[in-house]
Order: structure tokens, then C-alpha cells, then sequence
């Protein structure tokens, strides 16, 4: 059957040299080979766009490249069409290492989970219930280890993993403060993630404002950001901080290594510790803290927001939308 | 008894803006008072000098600071010769906060430990077997947490916490990396504190023998410097190394905050944690960890330095020496 399927994907036509954008990338069709024994051959549904990618394209020191002329890596949701793979059978929906293509050839190994529930919206496997969900709540709980009454400052409050981070600290009982870049990622943070103060850095003298909401200074500090925000947290953190290093968006370049201010005596005199996260680290426990956040995703207690492009080819340009703050909510294809 | 004594004492006279020089101190003197009820009279023996009073004595984010018209905070040894507290005798040798004076009139709490010991050098307790050697420890263990065959760079390596800290290492069986500045202390770190390897970084490529010294990388960096010394040992951290910012001895001044590469990126993807060490967190652990060092010490496998200058004034001078790396091992003045 799969023989007279023709695939496109997008494949990486060059090493960007900061944020990837469009001319990164390249559409390629190619016919979708017979399924070998061990293999699944999988429809996709859904793509995913990730702040990582940038990462994933750059080609020092980083902790998992994607190589020139390779479908460019991603999750998705898709169907299995066809299995010759133990423990998959055709009908399965599933959220793994599918590529940016509408078919995907894998072996079981890059599938992340089996999506059972039905009640549940696939393409939240990709966000609230995917890597930025189980990056929130397994870095939050693993490093951050925030304690009732502590505050959590969040540094991309209304993004896919931050407003999960919001959220989860609000539901463990701390005081929540996010910090966004538009009146209408503010909102947001108010109105739909229960963020108890939202700072927008673009316009609010930063350093008054988390003066002002973190009175007793900063527990754990949520940094998704990098730089210049950062900075600020910085000189707030309380006694005994926690700063969890989950991205660095607001760094276009880490060649040569940025200047900023030095860390270590505000380390030394709050006794804080800053370390960083990568959620393909800790893919042991992944089930296990997504079925967490199916619970309160079904209790209506887990607020998302997802933004939505159609087609294939809109991939290509997401990334650098990404990094321009232009997407409220977990960026995604549609297939 | 008491009244009939002068005290001779070294104030704080003014705030330094970076290192404290001899000229930031004053020599007053003063008669004994009687001893009142829960006090003691100890008279010194042994003094201490410790980069940390750097921090003490500056006056902006820091979490003890010493006041101009005091006498000079300072761990001491001495003798007990008058008690009127409760669990103290004529007699009793303690080590604690006594000051830079030649008689301290104090309550129990400035007592950090009684000295039970006889068969050990009193002056160890401010060294060795003091906040020196129980901060190598604590910090050692409670942060770095050292695995067999990890590789332990160490950045005042010849120095009171260094020396001590890469030979625990040593024995906890790690590869121990020392950097410090003069071919005499690389020689004493080689000899006497059995690095595996040494780097003088003020004559060696920095990087280059970081690379050769440690081949697969950093696994944990007890830091007393900051700065360049530093960049440069980021650089070369391992998969989930821990870095224990105990000392910034290299920066004279924090106000303002200077510059430096951005530590962001590699804590990201090297998963590192990087954490701020002050011992005064951790006094409930302190007796147990020395009696710990002092089996080390009687078993001679725990080497130490001393520098020891005789007579109150010298310490006046002394922290700036210990910044200029003067010294030789643990800095004390003898009365």
C-alpha cells in the first residue's frame, strides 16, 4: 500500500548562523518506501515548533545537532497506517519523532507515547501535554522544588512552557509572576494563566516592578530567556534561589559567548544554585508526569493556548516567529 | 582579676571600596572589664585571616557585614582565663569569634568548638581543622559530590580551602586538577597535596591545559576565584558537572557588577548546576565534618600550610597579602 504514497517534507538546507529562518529550510517530495519488519509507517497530523530547534541547527557545542540534508526533526501527532513494528498496530495514534513530512517511516523507538485517551484533543500532546508540558512540571518539580508561600518568577509567562510553569506553581500554592513582552500576552497571564503580577519587560521599568512583586525576593526563577531579563531577576533572587536555565531565547548568537554581569556573587551571597534543564534527560518519567497534566487538563484546571498554521510549508518560517515573540501559545502545523 | 588587664585590639576605621589595606584599620587600646554573668574572658593565642573578611567589611549585598568602630571580627584560638558561663572553665581552649584582640570578653555562643584535643596543634583549628577545612568539606560533599574517577578541578589550589579540598578529593578517588599562580605552589600542590595535575595560570595556556588535564571533562569545580580563572574552567565542564562558587577572590570590586562571558548557555547544555557556599549556613554539621578531618590529620594523611606572622598589628596588612596570593597556605598571626 505505502508504495503509491508520495511523501513532502522539510528537509535543513543550510546551518543558520543565529535563528533559523525560511531559507534554512527546503520542500522535497520523495515516494514512501515498503514498510520493512520492525518498522511503522505513520501519518502525521501535527507538527510541532520549538525554541530547542534553534539549538538542535546550530553546529557547536550543542547537545543534539540536526544535520544538513536530513527531514528537518520534530514531534508530531499522527496515525499509524501501517505496522510491521511489535506493540503498534495500524489505527494507533501516536506522539513521537516524526519529522516536519506527512509521513513519517520510524521504528518504535522514536515514538515518545501512545496517545490512549479519548477525550483529550490529540494536538495537546504536542503542547500542555507534550515536551513543553512535561518540561514545566519536571523541571519545576526536579530543580525548582517551589514550597507554598515561595515566589516564582516565570521569564516567558504566556508561552507554551511558561504558562504551564504559571500555573502549576499557582496550583502548588505560590505567588506567581510572569514576564511577558505585549498588552495582550499581559492579559493572558491575568486573565487565563493566574499569574499573580505580570511585568511587560518591553515597556515597565523591569527592576521596579519585581521589587514591587517580589517583596521577599525571587524562590525559584523559571528562565527561558536569558540575557538582559535575566539580569534583572538576577538582582532579586532571595536566599536560597533555585534559577532553572530551561532556554535562552532572547541570545540570537552564542558565538562568540555574549557578555553580561557575572553571576557568581549573587550566587554566593543568596546561596543560590542555577542549572540547566533538558527535558531528553529525564524521558523516564515523562508518562508519568503527562498523566499528571491530563488530570488537570480534564478538570479544566490546565489552561493552554495554541497557535495554529495550516499546511506544510508554514513550518519554515515558524522558528524565526518564534523568536520574534510573534505566536501567543504552543506554535503548531496542521496537516 | 580582669580589671587589672589592658586590651590591645584592632578596629574597623574605615569602609575599604575593594581589598581591605592596613589603612582601612586601627590599633586602640582599652581595660578589661570585670566578667559578668554568662560571660567569659578568653585570652588569644592564635588569629585568623580569611578572604571572606573582604566581604565582611564591604558594605552593599552581603550577608554579614562588620561595622566601622569594631573591633575586626575574626575566628580565633585561646584560652578560657576567667568563666562565669555555664559549660566553660579556666582552662577550656576554644576556638571562635573572638576578634582581633589580644582578650575577648564573650558569651558561649561566639564559641564555635571547645578544643578537647591534646595531641593536635591548636593553631590547626583555624586552618585545617577550621572554617577552612570544614568549609573544603561541607561544601565538597554537600555540592560537588564527587564520584570515583570524576575529575575535580580546584582554583586556589595551594590555598587554606584548596589544599584541603584536593586532597579530599584525592582520597575520595577522583583525578584532582589544581590551578594556582607561582612555581612554588604548583611544586607544593605536586608534593605536598598530591594533585594529578597543576596549572599555573598565570604562565600556562589556561585552556590548552585545561583540555590535556581533563579530557573528559569537568565533573566538579571548587571555585574560590571567579573571573578569568573561571571563564576559562566553564568552558570545559562535563555532562551535569556541579560548580561550587565558594570564593571570588579575583574580582576586587562588585559595585559595579563587572562583565563576563554569559554562563547561560553552558550550564544549559552541559545540565550543569553552578551553586553559592557560605559555611555559616552550615554550623549544625560543623563539629561532626572537623572530627571527620582531625582522623585525617592524626593518620597524617591530610596535609597543611600555615603562614603565620607574630604580633597583632601584622594582621592588619594581612588580607590585602592574601589577595596579593602572598601566602602560602592558611594566613594566621600568633600573640
Amino acid at each position: 500500500m505505502s508504495s503509491s504514497l508520495t511523501n513532502e517534507a522539510i528537509y535543513v538546507a543550510s546551518r543558520p548562523t543565529g535563528i533559523p529562518t525560511a531559507e534554512n529550510f527546503r520542500k522535497g517530495t520523495h515516494s514512501v518506501p515498503e514498510v520493512n519488519s520492525g518498522e511503522m509507517l505513520v501519518r502525521n497530523e501535527w507538527l510541532s515548533v520549538e525554541p530547542a530547534m534553534r539549538g538542535w541547527l546550530a553546529d557547536a557545542n550543542n547537545y543534539s545537532s540536526v544535520e544538513v540534508g536530513e527531514v528537518m526533526r520534530s514531534l508530531c501527532v499522527g496515525t499509524v497506517i501501517e505496522s510491521k513494528a511489535e506493540g503498534f498496530n495500524e489505527g494507533d495514534r501516536v506522539m513521537g519523532w516524526l519529522g516536519w513530512q506527512h509521513y513519517a517511516m520510524v521504528k518504535p523507538r522514536a515514538i515518545v507515547q501512545k496517545i490512549t485517551s479519548t477525550d483529550i484533543q490529540p494536538s495537546l500532546y504536542l503542547g500542555v501535554l507534550g515536551l513543553n508540558g512535561a518540561t514545566a512540571i519536571t523541571a519545576l518539580k526536579t530543580i525548582g522544588a517551589p514550597k507554598t508561600g515561595e515566589t516564582v518568577v516565570v521569564s516567558t509567562a504566556a508561552g507554551g512552557v511558561g504558562s504551564c510553569v504559571g500555573q502549576l506553581a499557582k496550583s502548588m500554592g505560590c505567588r506567581t509572576v510572569g514576564l511577558t513582552s505585549t498588552p495582550e500576552k499581559v492579559k493572558a497571564c491575568y486573565e487565563e494563566f493566574g499569574y499573580d503580577h505580570v511585568i511587560n519587560y518591553k515597556t515597565d521599568d523591569i527592576d521596579a516592578a519585581l521589587k514591587a512583586a517580589c517583596p521577599e525576593g525571587v524562590d525559584v526563577y523559571f528562565d527561558n530567556t536569558a540575557g538582559n531579563i535575566s539580569d534583572s531577576v538576577m538582582q532579586h533572587l532571595a536566599i536560597g534561589a533555585r534559577v532553572i536555565v530551561c532556554g535562552t531565547a532572547s541570545i540570537a548568537k552564542w558565538d562568540p559567548v555574549p557578555m553580561g554581569p557575572r553571576v557568581e556573587r549573587i550566587l554566593l551571597t543568596r546561596r543560590a544554585r542555577m542549572q540547566g534543564f533538558i527535558m531528553f534527560d529525564h524521558m523516564d518519567t515523562y508518562v508519568s508526569y503527562i498523566s499528571k497534566l491530563e488530570e488537570l487538563v480534564r478538570a479544566n484546571t490546565l489552561t493552554y493556548r495554541e497557535h495554529v498554521t495550516q499546511g506544510l510549508e508554514t513550518a519554515m518560517g515558524a522558528i524565526a516567529e518564534l523568536y520574534r515573540g510573534e505566536n501567543l501559545g504552543k506554535r503548531l502545523v496542521r496537516l
